[in-house]
């Protein structure tokens, strides 16, 4: 399809900005649930708030899509995918960082990216409970909340001993070489830090980290951050150096000299 | 000294809620602070955003106290310690998570207990971007925000196979035998979530983690969160079942029975 004109894309940015506020009040609920419930007896009986809240926010989402642009298609978690007649394409993660917010940990996000047919074009990460959204396209990235916003650029970083890297789990480091690779590069870092889902995306854009890397990813989970990433002047790859669209084994660098050396010492594991 | 009474604990419950709103103030505009810094050299100057946010925090904290309560003793992470005419001390960590802090994430947090000579016997822990105070003493425990409240309770979890396990980096596990009996608790757990720091021990107390397991902790870093987790009616003790009050190897557990069930696994690398 012929590429969005400007306006366009600040018009889907927006309306995308209202879909993650929708899917946000359905989570809220759910979030740190057992504090509100006075009986805490709810496990057990097959009720569990993450999958409820996930599900919620999806149809909040999908409901909103079908009002405004039924001609568009949808790529979901929960209730799976259709393509509409146009090539413009919703896809959503409702909650990216479901493990941590089970325990009522604060790095989760709804996770929402426009792809225009070939590659995702807006992209919105937003944590309800914080209240602050990380908003990417071609025009730029910026973090919003409340009324005060701020453009979010990634910081120069050329060396690997230089660089903060962050992965959400060493456990998603299962295929063979994997944990290798990871290694090799965490070994030369100057820092590494767990437990940070779509937030280390997000606060690379802002260039307060210089690496993700991270594997099994799904499209949904990575699709949303790319535009934010890129807006913000940063690079994300597959460990081949390929699209990273299809998630799968990902890699995120603020700076383009960090990304080349990284992925050296990724290649001997990459898959695709 | 003689214990204190009700009323005393509530007020200095009531003091210690300020101070912490004094260091938050203090602190958040150094967060993220290259989103609003324009010219973002500012590492290679020697100037950290943290290290100035820290000191800042503290020095607030140690004013307020000093003009309240001047014969009280203080023990700072950065300023040191200094013993009052008095038995009742405060203790501080003005920035707990600071390698969280410094790349924009969410989990960390104000910490200040005070110890009546014996024992912490009120704690905090806030974190001010997020707006949220975790308080504790024996008169209970508590969520604060805005002008909600909600009390906390630790859950039931007598089994190592039904708990979520916290720690801030398996990278703490260094000690002879440390990583080995952490990982025989991990493969038995049902989850296990690093990134976590103040978090997790306040998370436990909110009854949404059952267990965190961490080493080379200091005392400023378990001090304000023990009145939290015994407020919320769970326990925290070294790995050999002693007082947690000077840091080390420490075990927080929100079941009695699961906390008797670890500490065997972690007996073996315990230290003291």
């Amino acid at each position: 399809m012929p590429r969005l004109n400007d306006r366009e894309i600040e018009t889907y940015t927006t309306f995308a900005c209202r879909l993650v506020e929708l899917a946000g009040r359905a989570i809220l609920p759910h979030f740190r649930e057992t504090l509100t419930v006075e009986n805490k007896a709810v496990s057990g009986d097959g009720y569990d708030p993450v999958t409820v809240a996930d599900r919620a926010a999806e149809q909040a989402i999908r409901d909103e899509i079908a009002r405004a642009y039924p001609r568009h298609g949808i790529r979901g978690e929960e209730y799976g995918s259709h393509r509409g007649p146009e090539a413009l394409t919703w896809v959503i993660d409702p909650i990216d960082g479901t493990r941590a917010f089970v325990i009522g940990l604060l790095h989760w996000g709804v996770l929402i990216a426009l792809n225009d047919g070939e590659h995702p074009v807006v992209g919105v990460m937003h944590q309800p409970y914080v209240g602050e959204s990380f908003v990417g396209s071609r025009l730029g990235a910026e973090l919003r909340r409340g009324d005060a916003t701020r453009k979010l650029k990634t910081r120069r970083c050329a060396a690997l001993n230089d660089a903060i890297v962050c992965a959400t789990d060493p456990a998603m480091f299962s295929a063979p070489g994997e944990r290798d690779a990871f290694h090799a590069i965490t070994s030369k870092a100057r820092a590494r830090r767990y437990g940070t889902d779509c937030y280390a995306y997000s606060l690379l854009a802002a260039g307060l980290a210089d690496l993700v890397i991270e594997s099994r990813l799904k499209a949904y989970d990575i699709q949303p951050l790319i535009p934010i990433i890129e807006g913000a002047g940063g690079v994300v790859t597959n460990w081949s150096g390929g699209a990273a669209d299809e998630g799968g084994q990902v890699i995120a660098a603020g700076d383009r000299a960090l990304h080349a050396a990284a992925l050296e010492l990724l290649k001997p594991a990459a898959i695709t």
